[in-house]
């Protein structure tokens, strides 16, 4: 990054040495505010997602949505019950790549790298859309703007990100508290008027565009496994955790099972003995918020919260994502950028990407929530199945005590995962879903051509074998000559100063100019004679106005003619005050440059004339 | 243009060399063909437009534009007779930058450049989105591909221009004459229909949205007035005519005036009877087409034409402009860039800045031939008034014989086009026109900043009085030391290189090497000592991960420490098989370079390292 710096410490703040380097340790309220609000926050979208698929049979399948709730309920189960196995194997954090590298391999292992990848710029993208929504739901004014809004919200995220969100734990403990408090609160105020018979009108008619069939029921089931993501990020990060760090993030679990699985649920049933409907414009949590407590301070107070906890479940993915790309840089399968601490010790250039990669989602989505969701999931039901099968195998080969509860514990939560992933990709397959299944081979493929690109230049520039240099003698033979071309645009003051240093470095020096019909020949060998007498000037005609090609056809000749030295060519080069007068200026030195390049030319030299 | 050679071998043909360059000469029948098509063309817009001024005082005043159009061809007929003046006067071609220039001094004459150059464009744009609209009257399912469309073609003259399109008066000659005959039997069918009494029906009721006044009248009156654009093509390009060029010039104005004014007024005439009035998404004239001859094979026949003589008009501007930027650039008033002949012999960077101009202002304005007319034809009529406010000023320095009868002419064409300028941008003025009077300026100025840039290097790199070099003795003197700075990343066959070059060149070596907290010191000593034991290597600590700041401080100090030789400073560089693979590198290099300009190091070395 080398942006306008005063602009940048403004933003980001000032560069921290690398020994600011500390992490935080966090209670478990504080975790649970930190870690789970990705999972938690899905109860703002996963009982509309389901509703959106049920509601194309018309109104009478609607009430499905909570024995289908309830299935997702038990999914969840199983797979806290797993991860907790998870995180007594790793006590210092086992996310799905290490865990399905260590024990599967590294095929399984970089599949759930990249399928992780995918998920959470997905994550980002569904999150801040869904918190778009919610502020849209109580400022319909804001509707257009909807696109404007999310990227506007991933910029912020992006800042505060790269400054580096060191004090995290109590900021987020009061959004994700109050959050869950107001769901709660909802649920209970719902049912108690339900309770005191103040119940809403029937479903009013809705056209049937579909028939029902167990395909349509797994497809609105598929749409609420969204729920579950973001169950893993306690398992990731057990070191954040305070000690003994391994308890308190099993006990972590435990809770955002339980709270999750309450929301979700109550949500769901709310949503189907009110009678909602998804309605474009307005989330169904909005609808909820004015049917149960009217148009006033509740409603509004709900939306902000649903869309501040949809901007920290967001920001999850900007912890993880970089931290991910990290792992696969320092193995070699991302570009090694990824792996370098910014100035604020973060991994700036993981979150630039996460941010570009989210921006270009939202826009092609058009910051639709519904239009995402059938790509989603399918990212992290696959580093689910891998990840438990990996524990499973782990089991049995290392067969720790209470090995055979846990290796069950694990498989099951495999064999499920796997089930509903094969659900989630059949079902959503052509709605989207393809993109995932094509994009995670790719992202496959280059992780290990990048690392062979590694691997190619280490064996390339590996010094193994080579003869110490120092033992040269320091004076230079007499029979080496030291050749130079020096290319003469104009004849002037920064030609000069090349020339000048041409002879300090060269005993055999030659000028060369390309005359695409505008120079003044005789005028220009006169001044030279006058100046510079003792350098030969070439002067080369070039009928097709071209100046790179007959320069770089000399140099080749000249090199040829000089085998086993360097030869130097010097190109002299003004640089103007400021950055737009070289748009000025012909680009003849860069253009030259990159053909040198392209022509194996060992040795360029730019002299620099500063205006 | 350094884009892939076959495609461009391809797009544009071999490379030509300049012995090529030479101009075709025109008769009379092809110059008028080739100089006219963009006045001519205004035909097939220009009466949509005052219509639509019209239209928001109802229906009443609809017949008004017949007596506006009249009074349009009463300035038609000044205009053309003003500027048979300017062809006597100036029979090497007399374009209003040059006119203004030489004759009310160099800020009239910038005035009248920039103004001139906006207009170009502008005829770019509309000319390329009233040919859309031509061809989706014809075929309305290609409306919503409206700006695809204008794209297309922009792209398609582009390549032509690229190429050269020398072959072009007898391939301009069918579609103009074409589009001529097309109209007048429009024309002559159309009254035929009138006097035989096949009359349509009345207007429609149109609902009111504006009083009408004589500002109103006004507005209409200048939005016709873009009908005149393109009339000053045939003073600009007298060279191209056969001989005697100003004698065939000014005939062929003459007949451009009086076929413009009678198709333009037949037109506007037929319409008025007809009760035609501007419909979304088809022409004017395409409804005249259908009302008089039919849905059948004419009026597919007149779209096309139309389409085509816009797509020639358009094209006229690939000829002016280039040439205008040639002009401005060839007196230092714009990048020396746009003065360069390319491959094909034709100003290849005035081609692609006029097409990213128009293409952009097609993208804002979605090709909506009536967005952009408010921004039109404020530049042709500034620069009417100044080449003819300029010829007044030549017929009384001059005198020649019959001078006082020419600037009278001059003079009537210069008051009457101020007096329609300012007309125009009053009544336009806050529907775009305040766009160009805003840019002319602002034109203007960067103009005077481009030149002063250009100036100020001519001065600070003249050699005047500086003593010949060639007289410095020819050995080295022994006091000289050639010290160099070897900047040293990790230690591989690439760094290995380029010590073995410092030694070539430099009698004082040293090697400089940052730590970001990711070195293993230790290490890097031992190998260094084992390999390159004759030149010191620094390692310098970087607590703030920044590679580039601690080496440029520490050339600075070392340059400060040599002064009045140069430093050499070495930076080793591996270059990959693919561009692709240079994205997994650090572009370290790359910065160094930048920041190294910034601190005025004169003498950079890149020993490239080739894998």
């Amino acid at each position: 990054m080398s942006f306008y710096p005063p602009l940048k410490r403004f933003l980001l703040g000032r560069t921290l040495p690398t020994s600011a380097h500390a992490e935080e340790r966090l209670s478990i309220a504080a975790a649970l505010a930190v870690l789970s609000s990705d999972a938690l926050s899905s109860v703002a979208y996963a009982t509309e997602e389901i509703l959106l698929v049920l509601i194309l049979a018309g109104s009478s399948p609607l009430g499905l949505s909570v024995p289908i709730a309830i299935a997702i309920m038990i999914l969840l189960a199983i797979v806290v019950l797993s991860y907790r196995q998870t995180i007594r194997a790793y006590p210092q954090g086992g996310g799905s790549y290490i865990v399905a590298r260590e024990n599967l391999g590294i095929y399984p292992g970089l599949v759930a790298g990249g399928s992780l990848m995918i998920d959470y710029i997905l994550t980002v993208t569904v999150s801040i859309s869904a918190g778009t929504a919610a502020l849209t739901s109580l400022v319909p004014a804001l509707l257009p703007f909807t696109v404007s809004l999310c990227l506007i919200f991933i910029f912020l995220l992006t800042i505060a990100n790269l400054r580096g969100v060191k004090e995290s734990g109590k900021i987020f403990m009061i959004p994700t508290y109050t959050f869950i408090v107001s769901i709660f609160v909802l649920i209970a105020f719902g049912l108690f008027k339900q309770a005191t018979g103040h119940i809403s009108t029937n479903y009013p008619s809705i056209p049937v565009k579909e028939g029902l069939s167990l395909f349509f029921i797994l497809r609105a089931f598929s749409a609420g496994c969204t729920a579950l993501t973001g169950v893993e990020a306690i398992s990731d990060g057990v070191l954040a955790f305070k000690e003994p760090e391994w308890k308190n993030a099993r006990l972590t679990l435990m809770y955002l099972g339980v709270i999750l699985g309450l929301m979700f649920i109550g949500i769901t049933y709310l949503s189907h003995i009110y009678h909602i409907i998804p309605t474009e414009g307005e989330t169904l949590v909005s609808q909820l918020g004015r049917e149960i407590f009217g148009d006033g301070l509740f409603h509004g107070f709900l939306q902000v919260v649903t869309l501040l906890i949809l901007l920290l479940a967001a920001n999850t993915s900007y912890a993880d994502f970089p931290r991910l790309c990290y792992f696969l840089a320092r193995d070699g399968f991302l570009p090694r950028q990824l792996a370098l601490l910014g100035d604020r010790l973060v991994y700036s250039n993981g979150i630039i990407l996460l941010s570009l990669c989210a921006a270009i989602l939202v826009v092609i989505f058009k910051g639709q929530v519904n239009a995402v969701i059938p790509l989603y999931a399918v990212g992290v039901f696959t580093s689910f199945t891998l990840s438990q099968a990996g524990m499973v195998r782990r089991w049995f080969r290392e067969k720790s005590s209470g090995w055979l509860a846990s290796a069950l514990m694990n498989g099951l939560g495999a064999i499920a995962t796997a089930v509903v992933l094969g659900v989630i990709i059949s079902t959503k397959f052509l709605l989207g879903a393809w993109l995932v299944v094509v994009a995670v081979p790719m992202l496959v493929a280059l992780f290990f051509t990048i690392r062979r690109h590694y691997q190619y230049v280490a064996e390339s520039i590996s010094l193994k074998g080579m003869p110490p240099r120092g033992y040269l003698p320091r004076s230079k033979p007499a029979v080496v000559t030291h050749p130079a071309v020096v290319v003469v645009g104009q004849l002037n003051r920064g030609t000069v100063e090349a020339l000048d240093y041409a002879r300090t470095i060269a005993d055999e020096i030659v000028a060369v100019h390309v005359d695409i019909g505008s120079t003044d020949k005789e005028r220009l060998q006169e001044e030279w004679l006058h100046l510079e007498r003792d350098i030969p000037l070439e002067i080369i005609e070039s009928p097709y106005r071209s100046v790179i090609e007959p320069i770089i056809k000399f140099v080749s000749e000249f090199e040829e003619r000089h085998q086993g030295v360097f030869t130097t060519v010097i190109i002299p080069a003004l640089v103007p005050h400021n950055w737009w007068e070289s748009f000025l200026h012909n680009q003849t030195v860069l253009f030259l440059k990159t053909a040198l390049r392209a022509k194996k030319s060992r040795v360029v030299t730019t002299v620099r004339y500063y205006l």
